[in-house]
């Protein structure tokens, strides 16, 4: 194995972790009335990368402190994606039949208690790390805070509205770029800043960690936009052409273009990771996920 | 004035307070996309008791605090139980078109909306009470871990999953207390206990608090069935009639026997207030809620 192997390998080890504790995190399936914790397995321990808690795992272990002490922190980041992807396959939002290679959550339990199951998980993040007692209080409190204003209604939520309100308009790039971020790069950067903020890096660091993983999260976005217009849906996983009537930076700028805009964010990623003077394995965890050909779950 | 007036008229101040910070807690109307914030108004400020943070503040100040320490993690109390009946009337739960003397969020707004209302709400109380600086970090801490109990897998989330999944089938007094607990009363708990702990109040005396809680809120769902039972939509507010095919004590016990039910529980909290041995103006308000005719929103 070469080093790229053994390093990938270590990535691998701690996605495993990961998967092993989102399971203990949240009710047994069969416990919960109405299917609940079905549903929620079901939407949570899909196969996928574990981006967010890797991200904070690794930025965490940049700063010197073992991933060990952030995995609750990471396993939240998953709820809070997890949940939020349950919400926008809903019938109401993107009305999504395939997410992570599968039917999607409402299709399989029904909407109710996809919608509950997505509440429970968004709920159980804030608690999971809450509930950390291997983590200060100030930190905790920190978290929690940043964690909420990532999903509310200057986050998360705001991006789905967003996509959702002005769906069927022309976007400039920037206004992509804008939603993008506001769609999935918003949680990406509360991952790695929240690792950051573990690993007891400067706030100045920390925002760094920041735009690094704001600058993969575009990047990733663009990426996915170009995999949905030249692969079928059998390939990633989801819906294939559901965005065909939408404007997506590569529709806007052409293929060629896109992946030039691609090298660009991921050039300005490994820049700000350089000014937060941290270790440099989280890029090379960037740099490997535009490896492979298989898009973001 | 005699005394109860001008105790409940120091009750209504308090009320406006909690509405003047619900306010200032969530974003304007207007500033989000697709109408985001406009939902997140409608459903949070629509006419209501606001019982929930009034347990809370009383709570905080039977044990000697100023309510307005407790005023944001009181605002957090109803953002959560906004952001849950905006899901409980969705059409696939409850399907209800009124709530509170309105059209439902959903109807008015959409489903979309609605439902990014609803998390905006949930994950504003948590980042609310997170970064409350007039309280110390341990409580804080402690506050977003109840809630999140209170919210999640074993709380309301469970108690409407149990809600759904069971709805035609006869349900025994005890069952249909439990249901009752853990879609309402869990949630009371949860505001009550977060008052005393503001307070200071020791563990033990919590737990009374939270005993109190439980107690008054199976009183007010029952009183909630009968009247339910009794009277025309236009004077509750909300559909009625949609629990016919439902049991509920009333119809299991009949208006008498539930009656007395009543009674039984507001002798209990009475008696938990005692245990708690704190100042006993909140049981003149819990008592003063049954006075009305009126039932909860």
């Amino acid at each position: 194995m070469d080093d790229t192997g053994i390093f990938l390998h270590s990535v691998e080890t701690l996605r495993l972790q990961v998967d092993r504790r989102l399971v203990e995190l949240i009710p047994l399936p069969g416990k919960e009335p109405g299917r609940l914790g079905e549903a929620a397995h079901y939407a949570l321990l899909a196969p996928g990368k574990r981006f967010r808690p890797l991200l904070t795992l690794l930025a965490a272990e940049a700063f010197g402190v073992s991933p060990s002490r952030a995995l609750d922190t990471a396993c939240a980041m998953e709820m809070i994606h997890a949940a939020s992807l349950v919400l926008d396959d809903l019938p109401s939002m993107d009305d999504a039949r395939l997410r992570r290679g599968r039917p999607t959550t409402h299709r399989v339990y029904g909407e109710a208690a996809a919608i509950l199951a997505s509440v429970g998980l968004l709920t159980r993040a804030f608690g999971a790390i809450a509930g950390d007692a291997g983590l200060q209080a100030d930190t905790r409190i920190a978290l929690v805070e940043t964690l909420a204003d990532a999903v509310g209604f200057e986050g998360l939520v705001a991006g789905q509205a967003l996509d959702l309100a002005e769906r069927a308009r022309r976007r400039t790039v920037a206004e992509l770029d804008e939603l993008n971020h506001r769609k999935t790069g918003v949680l990406m950067m509360c991952a790695a800043e929240a690792g950051a903020r573990i690993g007891g890096a400067s706030e100045e660091a920390r925002r760094e960690l920041g735009e690094f993983a704001r600058r993969i999260g575009l990047a990733f976005q663009i990426r996915d936009d170009l995999i949905d217009v030249q692969e079928g849906g059998e390939h990633i996983g989801k819906d294939v052409g559901k965005d065909a009537g939408m404007t997506t930076v590569v529709s806007a700028l052409g293929p060629r273009a896109a992946r030039a805009a691609i090298e660009t964010h991921l050039v300005a990623a490994d820049a700000a990771l350089a000014r937060a003077g941290c270790d440099g394995r989280l890029g090379v965890f960037a740099r490997s996920l535009f490896l492979g050909r298989k898009a973001a779950a």
